[in-house]
């Protein structure tokens, strides 16, 4: 696997903000650039289904999945971190309690139960695994998503209701307008203000816009930390609209959603695959409203499935980092 | 913790055969002496109670909670040893599903399927810990103990009944008087069978007699390896029988229980306190009967409970290896 040459003691400080499979496209991408250097993955806590689901009602702790998915990504290609990625990633099949439970959950849970303490239990996972790169939870406190959905229930299509629940509000089959989360006002973890605060680059997306990217905008913390840092801003869009949530949403409107969740967010740039722009000029009008240019770069696998290949996003975010950044070469 | 001196390329191989709370008293004293050197604990299979118990119903896998108990003694005294010791030894306190599971077994299990190799999963368990030794299952075979319990039904106390299941076994208020297990051939690890042809001492006890001691005498594989190898043998008895089991058994009544599961078995040494043997004459001779010798020693916990102390078990076992083994600066 390539690690894009920089020299030592010029690789960015970078903190990525997600959930799920896109924070992973993102952390996959960036420990190529980042290497032992300084990558801070922070991750939404809003999740109430599947294994994660179950074990926030069943033990009242934090859902461990995209804490647990995060920290997969980060694992190194050789054989120990391959491994134990596999290991933290797979999930019991039986007919009884255990199914579909992954054992990096579990795993989490149990640290969390004996050390009282997400960050180091965190860390200590990461040791196990040897990541590259740290993982925190954006909210110490499970936090409930509730979106205002135009037509969830589809005999009334005109009908705006609030919709609760992160599986939920993923699956409908309205337009979502607007997500809030429960309690209103979460408190941040501490370690991942400081890491917005201290980074030379914040990445955001690509991901589940309304369930893993825009709630961390909702951390008010965390926003403010977003809103004050020196760090330059790059938001990476998806490939493709998702069904449920972003159904038909154009890369412009993605923005503009974002923006009204966060309005005093500015951005600095907006990285898009141009096979998904349709059109060009809206997205750059929309990118200029938030203060960002775009950067356009092949980052789709050549596969044609609608996910982002590690080493072509590794490729785009280095090149951002050298164009935009404030460290590099050039200076 | 002390390791008691011993030069360099002087440490013997040592295999530790039992089960459960017993194996893994022997194991942190034994890890005291042979350090870096080669350990090797041999783990009972036919625990059908508590979390394994589940586990083996719901995935068809071995029972996994001695391996893990196993590991955890082999842990080291430095910090990353004793949080995993702890962590894998946690067990889940709900309502729901998780309840009692234990999270080394989750985990133990989830690298049997991910692998599909019990030995090389235990393997990477143990580098994970930083174990000082190496732990194997007997057999890569589930087994169920039955034992034949004289008075297992109080109301009918003459009556001679075959009994199924260890956990059953463990607790019944009759008189075990033979056990056996099913299947009734199963065949040995042959890693565990390697390693007792090649160990300068093999270790015996302490723990529950019937599951967790004579069961590997019940492997042919195993018991032909014991009656072969050029080890010497010590056995380590109890500090006091164990109700249900070993209900009023003398120390050379254990022995002589022994001895009738495996006739051709010889063994060195006995070792056991000299306050829990009230009539030494008697254990002298049924000892001598299986070739060996007895040696007492202060091993209990000074609080008095019927537990072995690391610290004082290491003593002993250094010095039996240094009094009877082959290996030692008064060769």
């Amino acid at each position: 696997m390539t690690r894009l040459g920089r020299k030592r003691g010029t690789q960015p400080k970078v903190v990525a903000l997600g959930g799920g499979m896109g924070l992973s496209a993102s952390l996959a991408a960036l420990r190529r650039i980042t290497g032992a250097g300084d990558l801070t993955a922070v991750v939404t806590v809003a999740d109430d289904g599947g294994s994660s689901g179950r074990l926030r009602d069943e033990l009242g702790v934090l859902p461990p999945g995209d804490l647990r998915k995060a920290l997969a990504a980060l694992c190194g290609d050789d054989e120990w971190g391959q491994t134990w990625a596999r290991v933290i990633q797979h999930r019991f099949q039986s007919r009884g309690d255990l199914h579909e439970h992954a054992v990096g959950n579990l795993l989490i849970v149990a640290l969390w139960e004996q050390l009282g303490d997400h960050v180091q239990a965190l860390d200590l996972v990461g040791r196990l695994l040897g990541a590259q790169g740290r993982v925190l939870p954006m909210s110490a406190v499970p936090l409930e998503l509730q979106a205002l959905v135009k037509g969830h229930d589809p005999g009334r299509p005109n009908d705006v209701e609030t919709v609760r629940g992160q599986a939920t509000v993923a699956l409908t089959p309205g337009e979502v307008q607007s997500v809030h989360v429960v309690p209103h006002d979460p408190p941040a973890v501490p370690e991942a203000v400081a890491a917005v605060l201290d980074a030379d680059w914040v990445v955001l997306g690509p991901g589940s816009w309304f369930s893993s990217v825009i709630p961390h905008l909702l951390v008010p913390d965390l926003l403010d930390a977003l809103t004050e840092t020196k760090a330059r801003k790059v938001l990476s869009l998806n490939l493709a609209p998702q069904p449920g949530e972003t159904d038909g949403f154009s890369p412009q409107r993605h923005l503009e959603v974002l923006a009204r969740h966060a309005p005093k967010l500015a951005l600095d740039v907006v990285l898009a695959d141009e096979a998904a722009v349709p059109d060009r000029e809206s997205l750059t009008d929309a990118a200029k409203r938030l203060g960002a240019t775009v950067e356009l770069a092949p980052v789709a696998r050549p596969d044609g499935t609608p996910r982002h290949d590690p080493e072509l996003l590794a490729a785009a975010y280095d090149r951002i980092f050298r164009m935009h950044g404030r460290i590099g070469p050039w200076r």
